[in-house]
């Protein structure tokens, strides 16, 4: 399973809509397909949505005539979907990359392969990253636990191939550990109410052969007390200066349970990810999503036609419940506001 | 909205399977009626499920020439859900009423007559006891809380008429708080998998006009930080004599929050749920359930075909998490086995 191919001069997506049942793949040879592709959810995950963004724009230069025409296409892919950071990042990096070569009347075609190229360079870089972040969480957990041979492992929401494009960030140090042979089991919350656990991270797990369960966010506390978990990994929306973390609903739920039963919880997570412009976690705007998500189930309301819903699709954890921070540039252990501030440049 | 309606004869129960969405009743004149709408779920809740058994003797009264007959009916209705404790004591109670009345060869009529009356006065005793357990909880609430005038309550399950056939226990509280005006707003956790807040606890709310909103299980933290709750209550399956509580799935997590935020976090059940042979609630059974509910939802799959589910019905919450216990004999401040154990009489 790829979440992406990349061709010479068009790209083909996953289609994460129907997932886990159907594996069908979107394929984008204009700009509005790439467009239509984000902005239909066919393709999601910050990560994977910068590159998609990327490529949209090789598409872009084979489509326009010049940088004023190539502009106009990779501003109006920026508006894909308006939240997604990466997006708007990468396709402003990729504008500036090639602007010199639109300035030199450089063929059509190598300014598109140029950007293919650059698209191509960031998953491999995203690659190295992601394993470098996975090898300090395997160094961590052995040091944790120097008797251990196997771990019971928890996880939310998902972080894996299907939101990066390549390696996971949290799934990534799974899946890890289970070619290590570290994994004994993986517990995935199903991560109501968008069912991200269940559609999508269930699907990687299979697909990797990881035994997994599925478990419902209520029964963080049972989990705990019957099953015992040795570590719990997440990824991160926004990690603020001092390492507070806005992650997927459940994510600080599931850290004062993991502190209550002593037991490691970790965030795994690029620097892009860090926000050293935030001194804490407070100043994170936590994005609330539509309330059908939580009163019914795709189609099918549930809920009576009065009810209404609270439903925010983030919360932050606190610093305090975070055993350590893994991002490329090496593990933040105890993150605060001195160790997280180090990584700033 | 009567979740059961008493007849001179037969009894109509709603049905609670097609709930919110649907108000139908099931008509039950023979006693394979009533077993047929407890096996297949029609109704639920562990003392309406007692109830109903009490009215089901009733019309096996008038369906049985004799004694032996009238076991044999109503032991079969003991059968019709295995693990409802309720439904075994109360036909059991039902058979010692009326054996002498058999032996004097009393009129089936008048012995049908005598049961349905009993039932009747049980549940105007239990409408008793969650009242006091109401006004009780209500005069707690205020002492910890001098200043306050109305109140944010969060709640879990359902514990309401549709559980009690009468007021209910941890939803008879809101409901009573409400009708004091004191009643902000109150937090419904839709409770996953079986969904028990989203169909049934957020369709008595709308019933009765109180201000609420739905919200997923993995937001009690997000919820406690956001929004604020100023109480939470739950209901009890069994409370062992130290006062640790098993009650649905994600109870002992709501617990682990609250105090996670210093807010009090209150159990409401009748005696007739504790168990005083159990020293702790560590020896109190956890029931698993099918993987299916947490694998998808009604007939839809949602994970992967290889997935399995990790699914425990229930979760026992710290006798040191609960602020207090409210009971009909009064309300228990700190519970644990010294204070739990005086209401063993």
């Amino acid at each position: 399973m790829d979440p992406i191919r990349v061709y010479e001069d068009k790209i083909e997506l996953i289609d994460q809509r129907y997932l886990p049942h159907e594996e069908a793949y979107v394929s984008c040879e204009t700009t509005q397909h790439v467009f239509d592709a984000i902005r239909n959810m066919v393709t999601r995950g910050a990560p994977l949505i910068g590159f998609t963004g990327i490529f949209g724009c090789g598409i872009a230069a084979l489509e326009a005539g010049d940088y004023s025409e190539f502009q106009r296409l990779t501003d109006h892919l920026k508006d894909a979907r308006p939240t997604a950071v990466n997006l708007v990042y990468e396709i402003e990096r990729v504008q500036k990359l090639v602007s010199e070569d639109y300035n030199s009347s450089v063929d059509s075609k190598k300014i598109s392969q140029k950007i293919f190229s650059f698209g191509r360079e960031e998953m491999k870089k995203l690659t190295a990253d992601n394993q470098r972040m996975a090898e300090d969480a395997e160094k961590l957990l052995k040091e944790i636990y120097p008797e251990k041979k196997k771990f019971r492992v928890a996880t939310l929401c998902n972080t894996g191939e299907l939101a990066c494009g390549v390696q996971g960030t949290a799934l990534g140090v799974i899946s890890h550990l289970h070619k290590k042979g570290l994994i004994e089991e993986v517990f995935a919350f199903e991560t109501r109410p968008y069912l991200q656990g269940a559609r999508l991270t269930a699907f990687e797990l299979a697909n990797e052969k990881i035994p997994h369960r599925l478990v419902v966010e209520g029964a963080m506390y049972q989990l705990m007390n019957e099953i015992g978990i040795d570590a719990s990994y997440i990824g991160a929306d926004r990690i603020a200066g001092n390492g507070d973390t806005a992650n997927k609903i459940g994510s600080a739920t599931l850290s004062v349970i993991s502190k209550e039963f002593n037991k490691p919880f970790f965030v795994v997570a690029p620097t892009s990810s860090f926000d050293f412009n935030l001194n804490s976690g407070v100043d994170i705007p936590i994005e609330m999503r539509e309330q059908s998500e939580v009163l019914g189930f795709r189609d099918l309301r549930v809920a009576p036609h009065e009810t209404t819903a609270y439903n925010p699709s983030f919360d932050v954890t606190p610093h305090q419940n975070i055993t350590a921070i893994f991002c490329e540039k090496g593990p933040i252990k105890e993150p605060c506001l001195e160790t997280v501030m180090k990584y700033r440049d």
